[in-house]
């Protein structure tokens, strides 16, 4: 069984008429309905809980950590951020959707800026699979189709990725590296780019199958921190880490 | 002073009035013409001569191979296929445009089968920095804008790029990892997509201005193959590489 | 169930008494017989088989290839080699095991020379783990002690690895890249160093235990040559494929 | 003219005899004298000096900072550590040495913990250099030899490097990535591990030419925060960024 938790900072919903329109429930509420699964529990978590909802024993109890935030980045606390980052490292996964590429626990995990550029003009996206035997493309075929989402463009300032499975092709004219998969520490992490807040985004059943997909790769089979000892020497008769 | 050499099949401008209407000389003269410069030497091969006009010898004397082939990649003998991919092992840079990603020196480089898909109905292209840094895209601002282009597609099949320098967004649709930097063995390998041979995409001044980045950039400051020694000790008082 | 095919030239158990006392049925039989499991099925084929014992109807059976070649490289057709390519290329896994880093196969896959250093004294190997988390190096400690084994050394003239599992200490002085992982089309390929004829190095149990995770991280969930056909507007109404 | 800018926190060299023997007016003047060239200015600054020597004014003015720390890493506030990371994403080369593996800017850059495996047990080191062709590597034969070097071991903690120059070979058994390229942002970034403060490394004339040759390499051509802008369709007649 894969633990997720969906985090969301629950902001536009509750004070954006055309938001809560169509996330009644909030983003976090309509990603864990679709991601459910025999083999997928989830629960979820938001800003306005104590601590925003994250403690270290509950990531500790946490397989994989989606992560949808906007407007309040700055909100969240370097704290909490630390403990995702660590979390991460010590081998859990983490997908960070849309605008969270500007979150603190994805841009503490890839040291870069993490700026893009952007337009918001109802721009419609073709979403690209590069790489067809990835598994978290699975399923799809050739392309996703968006009818509309927020424009976002290139140049985007993250570490090279380990691996690149979608670019996105907006009408407006922008590219995207729209799909990007990392290793850090132990942990796996993958950044997708499609959800903006006004658009049915994460109803869109390939969207919901890419995510899926990306739970599953990005659960780990090992959990700790890398145990980094003071060693001595290798030859000794005795245990050589101390 | 950089040694450069254009090869180019030469053969859709002798038999395609259309071609022969944007490259009179054929697309090498076209790209010698732009390229020389005050530190940069050019002479020019193709198909028809004697090997190709390729001898190890030549090779040898060469800085920066730059290579374009289309309908006649099956007519490059494997022999001198090989002693391009030698050549760029010990350290010559190397270019390949466009339609050369088919080509035998590419592919044998690359090790994969290099398709890709593609279309041609006129579309327009924009060619969009991913690393404004980088020595290949100095000069060129945030995007390089072609009104015609063949479309060339995703998935490309080519081994993960050490750095992604253009993706191509195609007003048909299409986006395509467009330039692409490797280096394998001792030498600098660029892939760049633009210039099919029915549009005067050479004329074009920050096409030229890219190619002209990537000749410096891939010039070699060492060139030899990599000495791999049947080795003594290290710790012998004689020399240890035999 | 994983599909595997052993392959090994299989000319030194032949020839020398050493090698036979230590591999008797071969090396081929020596991995096969530690390898087989409940989720493995395995069978074998050496050089002196018609084709090698590689036919492409035989590869598309095959999920996984292993590979142990060394003194009779030059007797492997290209064909044959050209055939295991392009399986991997369609997704097949690949195992090239110490003196495969030489082989045909390994050598067209990467592009490269594939040349490094060497020296027959006995030393013994260190083998450390670089990724702890990483499948193929589960249930290993973070060493793996031979007490002898060929020497390899850098320069290995190799692409990057996409990601660099074990790197070999050798007593005489000598350090290798000793497990790398790579991509090639729709196929994951992992070298690992250790093997040397005349040692028992395939006896084992934790060098065994990196084989057999090997396979089974290797072993393909999507196995087809990438379609990247000539397509149409992907506006149209039709199917933009043709 | 490359302005280098040599910070050092400047503790082992007051308190520890053996230190100052060595390195009579610290470390970071050692390596200004060996550095200052007819190319490269040098300035230091030190940990005791107000905001630890270091001003947003002064990385602006500063093509490449070289950095070692030790025991005071968390004296040195994350605001300073900070201004490093975003002059490094800004263009500004960094060199990290030794024991700064563990230093704020390093670690922030990286994202991860950056631990390691360590013994002070007086090994020699062979720093192996893995490729040949790389300007940081040149004029270094196959090997660097160093006579005690503390033992810093895998696994070390770091995203996958863009580019392995070396590998470190102790004589107890370890082995490290000892010479790791990253780019991030528009800076380019290189960690050496040799420098023990109890031993001369720095005045060994190999690791000296390492680190005159990294300094001209990661120094910028480009030196700007990417600018990613909210912009407006790329098909206005107007300017397309606001």
């Amino acid at each position: 069984m894969i633990r997720v938790l969906v985090w969301n900072e629950y902001q536009h919903e509750l004070s954006d008429e055309r938001v809560r329109a169509i996330y009644p429930n909030g983003i976090h509420k309509a990603i864990a309905d679709f991601l459910g699964d025999e083999d997928i529990s989830v629960s979820t978590a938001t800003l306005e809980e104590p601590n925003c909802g994250i403690t270290a024993e509950r990531l500790a109890e946490t397989d994989v950590l989606i992560w949808w935030g906007h407007m309040a980045h700055h909100r969240v606390p370097d704290e909490v951020a630390y403990l995702v980052r660590d979390a991460v490292l010590s081998g859990m996964g983490a997908v960070f959707l849309h605008s969270a590429h500007h979150s603190k626990p994805f841009r503490y995990l890839m040291g870069t800026s993490c700026n893009l550029t952007w337009r918001e003009t109802n721009d419609s996206e073709l979403l690209w699979v590069i790489e067809p035997s990835h598994p978290i493309t699975a399923g799809i075929d050739r392309v996703i189709r968006l009818e509309a989402e927020e424009t976002y463009g290139e140049p985007f300032v993250i570490p090279t990725p380990d691996k690149l499975l979608f670019i996105g092709h907006f009408s407006g004219g922008e590219v995207l590296r729209a799909g990007c998969l990392y290793e850090r520490g132990n942990g796996k992490i993958f950044y997708f780019q499609p959800g903006h807040e006004t658009f049915p985004t994460y109803h869109h059943p390939d969207v919901q199958r890419v995510i899926r997909n990306a739970v599953r790769f990005v659960a780990p089979t090992y959990r700790q921190m890398t145990p980094c000892p003071h060693v001595r020497f290798i030859t000794d008769e005795e245990p050589y880490v101390r």
